[in-house]
């Protein structure tokens, strides 16, 4: 059996790109850039008026001017004005292009307007209230990076360069296959020896906050059936996550049948708890990625976002952000394996504690409902309260 | 002019209900639970096997017999077998229920079979490698609370007790509307004095993460379609998020237009940067509440985060989960407003500190990208490194 540590670097070594698509800009929300983005004119591509008031040249404020006579009115979104006397001034709007003659502008606040005249109220100062052309970014400049996740800012970005249809990473066709006959639908009432299928769900929703709508497919502990169905769901797909069938039970028939499928078998079995039967292998002839959990649901979860989800952020070239808690239980990990336990995280005063929750190791459900993720204990170690672990959020 | 804090209590004080709604349980990822959910059984719902191998009578453990003829194979789904000799044992599966008569499993590593007879290879103790009926959670028992955000894990739970339709809470209907003749659309090139759209796409995207899908709608700066529009917006939903139109221009009809629409004004113009200009309204007859944020992408990002979201919060039932950052920089806070500076954070050793991001102020929407939240620094405060300060994550 391997370690975790010889798994992780086992399955990310398989990390595969899926190339590239254009897709409307509102439905990028969460898929990752697969082009850098740079902006296609200044920003802002004027010297653009931050106050409603009155612009003015800043000649007749150094001359003590105090009156103004109202040349004109500018809106946001009209041509550019001109002021053209210097003497006068042109009521401006925020947003607007600054007029030309202009320099400063004065806001409503410290004017009185009268007859067609504004008249100063307080002293005011020159060449202010105006957001200079090309100040926040200057044409040709880069605004987003490749391999960036875009959320609703980046979409504003996105949206302020004209980038209406946005060139993101393809994501990879995923299989999500349950096995097991004690297995019933959720809609069902099951008989006493049987159990509603919930693993197969838990996986389908977490591959939602991925944009990944995968196929749900359960398939009946029958050796011929199942071949014929993993050899369909290989045909079709990028990914094959499984749940059950891997253990070392007489209808456990999947690592056989990933053998005749030219499955290869990369490791079976980890020194690691929950997910002690994890099966991990590859097609190469259809370049096909299968993980095979063990059948319990709190085992399937964990493994999944240990090793799944770290193997997609590195197919996707995304930036993974390893983090880390802190221990508020001694944990005595004395044993050669690594364990991964559910933790409830707080943020107090700054810092982030790991609240141990109290499982019962049996792989339920909903125990896992309570967690925000899980720690990864290293074998033959001994942890005190204050320690720093790996954290895996879900 | 109003504080940051009168101003989020007025806006918290008109938190509505939307009702609730039973939706299939594959749509219900990141809706909120509108009841308690029970478990509809004991769970595990029977006595259930956890390793593959033989299971046995503990009394032929007791009484040192080493070997057992297997008198029947039970796999998993099928119906509770029975060990007719307790001198024997059965051949059982993981997931299976634990058959009649039985009450020890021994798993296959620490046995050999041959001729149909298994034979202990090592000491095994008796009763283990069961997971008990009931023990994880017992019929009737709570097992997910009403107000609860429904995530992947979430789904799972529901899967296994049943919940096929999930009662949530209702969304309210959104309608989001820009302002601005300067604005174009995002395929569109502008011309000099425009620019394209963006605030109102990053609000569309924003509320996708609620799982809302807003209304999306653009009005001229001309009094009369305004009217006519915000009209009809008024009536087909419960929130209007404006942006836009309420600052002191001579085109910022929105205030007269509430008042003809008998929008009560409960504040207009807040004692905070960004966002000054906010203002916040309540349509008593159709019970719509009215968001309507300055029209710069940074201010209206931000703003609907400070408010509308916490807004959102209290109106569905959630938990608030306030959190808290270390400053890594020097603030001098001094004047009489609340400021929302725009921070990149890192958990670095198990704490969340904040980096002030570069911005010049002028609502960039580019450095906006950068940030992953605001820090609130109320007014009259300086600020040192290592402080805690309140932090809003976008």
């Amino acid at each position: 059996m391997i370690s975790h540590h010889e798994a992780l670097e086992k399955v990310l070594a398989t990390a595969t790109h899926f190339g590239s698509e254009k897709i409307p800009l509102l439905e990028s929300l969460n898929r990752i850039l697969a082009e850098d983005i740079f902006a296609d004119r200044d920003f802002p591509p004027f010297d653009r008026v931050t106050k409603d008031g009155i612009a003015v040249n800043s000649q007749a404020l150094e001359n003590n001017k105090t009156s103004f006579k109202i040349e004109a009115v500018y809106a946001a979104g009209s041509p550019q004005g001109i002021l053209n006397s210097l003497e006068n001034c042109v009521e401006i709007m925020t947003g607007a292009m600054l007029p030309k003659n202009c320099d400063s502008v004065i806001m409503y606040e410290d004017i009185e307007i009268k007859n067609g005249i504004a008249t100063l109220q307080t002293e005011v100062k020159p060449r202010i209230n105006i957001h200079r052309k090309g100040s926040d970014r200057q044409s040709g400049e880069k605004v987003l990076s490749k391999n960036q996740r875009i959320s609703a800012k980046e979409i504003g970005v996105l949206a302020t360069v004209g980038t209406s249809k946005v060139l993101v990473k393809k994501l990879p066709k995923i299989a999500i296959i349950s096995t097991g006959d004690e297995l019933v639908n959720v809609e069902e009432t099951p008989l006493p020896h049987q159990i509603r299928t919930s693993n197969t769900l838990s996986l389908f929703a977490a591959l939602e906050k991925e944009k990944i709508t995968p196929t749900l497919l359960h398939i009946r502990d029958e050796k011929d059936i199942m071949l014929q169905q993993v050899e369909n769901a290989i045909k079709n797909h990028d990914v094959l996550l499984l749940s059950g069938g891997v253990s070392k039970g007489k209808f456990d028939y999947l690592p056989e049948i990933f053998e005749e499928l030219k499955v290869e078998k990369i490791f079976h079995r980890v020194l690691q708890r929950p997910g002690k039967p994890l099966w991990f292998g590859k097609q190469q002839e259809k370049n096909v990625t299968v993980f095979s959990f063990p059948g319990n649901p709190n085992s399937t979860f964990v493994n999944y976002h240990i090793y799944f989800i770290k193997w997609l952020t590195k197919s996707l070239e995304l930036e993974d952000r390893n983090s880390e808690v802190i221990l508020n239980t001694a944990v005595d990990a004395n044993s050669n394996i690594t364990r991964y336990l559910l933790v409830k995280t707080n943020a107090e005063n700054g810092e982030i504690k790991a609240e141990l929750l109290n499982e019962n190791g049996s792989g339920d459900l909903i125990s896992l409902a309570n967690a925000d993720g899980v720690i990864l204990l290293p074998p033959e170690k001994v942890f005190e309260v204050g320690d720093l672990v790996e954290f895996v959020s879900f």
